[in-house]
């Protein structure tokens, strides 16, 4: 398990480096630094830009371990990279133009499916997407769904614990994951990929790889959780005075319609206003008067059940007592999928209306409506000119605050650095007041290492140092991300 | 964080120790190995019998941290304790006299409640039942139900991870737990009882200590989730003429009510014969003709919800096809406690039957019946006079083997240790051919320690060795628990 010292050489020059793998995965699944490394260097969002000294594609569990164990000797880094749609930078390489990244793409496979049991095994480059399209083949729904799900790789889903539109119903991706392929640092392999329900058979090692943003180790393939697939649904749209109102709001449906209540997601009129003015073809059903608006979904394994008459009992008696100031019930499928579209260009919409500074806090529910309101009002005295607007997952205690920057004044991370900053330091400060940490569901990447500490614990961030220091001793796995700058 | 190995002395002799704990918690909370300790040293089957230098019982988590810092200065040994309802000896100490037995009971406060957040937070020391009384009393479910819920401490669940008669439902400890207060084997704290729904803020580390079995630190606390509590439910108890059957049941189950499959609780015939030979006041509603025999609880958390018509339609369904023998359906409350009593009654039967070498193996569920064939099969070639019978949650892979000896020539685990081995191995064998694990819910504690590393990788159980000697490098917490006998 553990690296031999003296096994470590000197990085080899970058063509001897390229030869190495190319003797691994074949010359054409290398990318070399003068070929077309660059959609591999940058994040989405063109926050980040890196240097490679190779990239490289393997095939299987058993190449990429072959990569691992050559960097490791090599004392190269390795930098995991899926479908490159994170937040946070996490898969970006530096600019030292020293590390190797590591590209899942062609480990695509289904391995295995199964209605009876409930799951599937997959590796980790398969796109979110198809892997919901598997499940649904088999009468079986894969609940992890998010903005990016065209694109992004279970991999990368797992290695941030990304959460999604159904953590409400359905739990983050760490409760969908039954197990894991990991190569570690050292270029070993830890399979625990039975997809067992249950185990009590010592610590739950697979556990530490979740959400490390590979840090850890590569995450090759998982093992899923399945679930039957909702036959019935009922969604609306609702207007509401204040954010308090989506709580109470959420209290009674539990109390009545318990565990069908799927999702449950808000916008602030602001957020959808951005969203109007920056995305073709929303409809958008309300005139924009109230500060938020909420998107109900009901759904049901049991094809029939009537849903609306419950939605529409617990609208009508909230409408009755102020808490909700209008309401649209989808009347189809064509409908509601409008209606959901909204949420879903949320990311797009705020990207074209100008350098977004966003965040990811996740509080105890009971301080969400404090959370949201503070860190408004304290962002606006803080920078006058940014446009506050804030989305979120109502029952999770996560709303995404999102402050929105001139594009022409700020045309980029650097010329933004000093208002971010100021903008962060507003959000952290209120996040670790209110009991909460900085991200729910993006991860820290390369973005939030810096502000981990002044929320988390030392204690904690110590202890995850030596996790850190016990699985890669030679620092080679994608370092410089979520752990803090030491000193 | 780490122990610093200067301030380790010699530990000092027994009444000086019980004087140094007397002034952590006071006199009347410590008992001295010449009083009445007897009730700490022994599990409740009688397996394990330790000795204790003193037993200690601590107020609150400040208490708990004083007392392992007092042990850690000392090199003394602490064996964390809860409602010593385990199945593996791992709250028991050793024979040699020189550990710390600490008690738990006297953390059994719960610090808050809320319907809103679907959440509870409840000091280790808790009794299982109580929580459960706690969260109905704000009309909410904590779902983990099992055996020994009137006397088990949250804490112990929580370090074995204990699964029950929910888990099909709801899933295992580890999946209903939202923070973790520890006590580390420093006497550090490590606070992560915030009951975030969500976090991608680092490494989780709260998932090291759950299923550890207090080898890695103390559970001091814990934040849970809650559940909308179900209002309808309907429950049936059907004989099947091969296991099989149970897992076509579940497909055709899961395929209309979906998630209100509740449990699915297989008892074979001679489980069933234990326990009506045993146990009074339990009633069998069938001759008992069928090798197996299922319950099946449909649960709805809408009041009024006619979950009967979809049972019984299922059920008829099976019948014509000969899948299911006979049924019988729960016409009242009293009538479904009736047939739950059966499945309760499982230790308490089997345990008055006689010696029991009892199994938690859990395989893919695909591989589940194959593996009670085999192990019913190999069990009675190499212990012929055995009588080997079967209880287990069909929807999680997880069949309890229990072999019963006769208690007039196995008097105690000193006598079976021969024959014992014997059958462990057959069941250890079967669990690693068909990818299983030997624990799925009771733990390895001392009983089953050395057979780990028969079933699992010997790469995981090193990583495993590490993360213990990374947290715990004095080894002073539970040691010879969990961790298979070094070489």
């Amino acid at each position: 398990m553990s690296l031999d010292p003296a096994s470590i050489v000197a990085a080899p020059p970058g063509a001897a480096l390229v030869d190495s793998l190319a003797a691994i995965v074949g010359r054409r699944h290398v990318i070399a630094p003068d070929e077309d490394q660059e959609p591999y260097l940058v994040d989405w969002r063109g926050r980040y830009h890196g240097r490679a000294a190779a990239v490289v594609k393997p095939a299987d569990t058993a190449e990429v371990a072959e990569v691992v164990r050559l960097c490791a000797r090599a004392g190269v880094v390795v930098v995991p990279q899926g479908g490159n749609t994170g937040m946070c930078g996490a898969a970006t390489p530096d600019g030292s133009g020293q590390a190797v990244v590591l590209r899942l793409d062609r480990l695509n496979r289904i391995r295995a499916i199964s209605a009876l049991a409930n799951s599937i095994t997959v590796e980790a480059g398969c796109i979110l997407q198809s892997i919901q399209e598997a499940a649904a083949g088999v009468d079986r729904l894969f609940p992890l769904s998010l903005g990016a799900e065209g694109s992004c790789q279970i991999g990368g889903n797992i290695a941030t614990n990304a959460g999604g539109t159904a953590v409400l119903r359905y739990g983050t991706t760490r409760e969908l994951v039954l197990g894991l392929e990991v190569v570690l640092p050292d270029g070993s392999v830890l399979n625990r990929l039975q997809g067992l329900r249950k185990n009590s058979s010592g610590y739950d090692l697979k556990q530490l790889f979740i959400g490390a943003e590979g840090t850890l180790g590569i995450i090759t393939a998982a093992s899923l959780k399945l679930f039957p697939r909702p036959r019935a649904s009922a969604l609306a749209m609702v207007a509401l005075p204040e954010i308090e109102a989506a709580l109470t709001l959420m209290g009674r449906l539990r109390g009545t319609v318990g565990d069908r209540l799927a999702s449950l997601e808000a916008m602030s009129r602001g957020q959808i206003e951005v969203i109007a003015q920056n995305v073709p073809d929303v409809a958008i059903p309300f005139a924009l008067e109230a500060p938020w608006f909420l998107l109900i979904e009901l759904t049901d394994t049991l094809a029939g059940t009537d849903l609306r008459a419950p939605l529409e009992a617990a609208l009508a008696e909230t409408f009755e007592e102020g808490l909700v100031l209008d309401a649209v019930i989808a009347e189809s499928g064509a409908q509601a999928e409008a209606l959901w579209k909204i949420r879903h260009s949320v990311s797009e919409g705020s990207k074209r209306a100008g350098y977004v500074v966003s965040h990811d806090s996740v509080v105890p529910l009971e301080n969400q409506a404090a959370f949201a309101r503070n860190v408004e009002r304290r962002i606006l005295e803080a920078v006058p000119d940014a446009r506050v607007v804030m989305h979120g997952h109502i029952g999770d205690g996560n709303i995404h605050v999102l402050a929105i920057l001139d594009a022409a004044r700020f045309p980029d991370a650097t010329a933004a650095a000093p208002v971010a900053a100021r903008i962060n330091a507003v959000v952290d400060d209120e996040t670790a007041a209110l009991g909460g940490v900085i991200s729910a569901e993006h991860g820290i990447g390369v973005s939030n290492r810096a502000r981990l500490g002044r929320v988390t614990e030392p204690g904690e961030i110590a202890l995850m140092r030596r996790v850190k220091a016990l699985l890669d001793p030679a620092g080679i796995m994608n370092p410089g991300k979520v752990l803090p700058p030491e000193g």
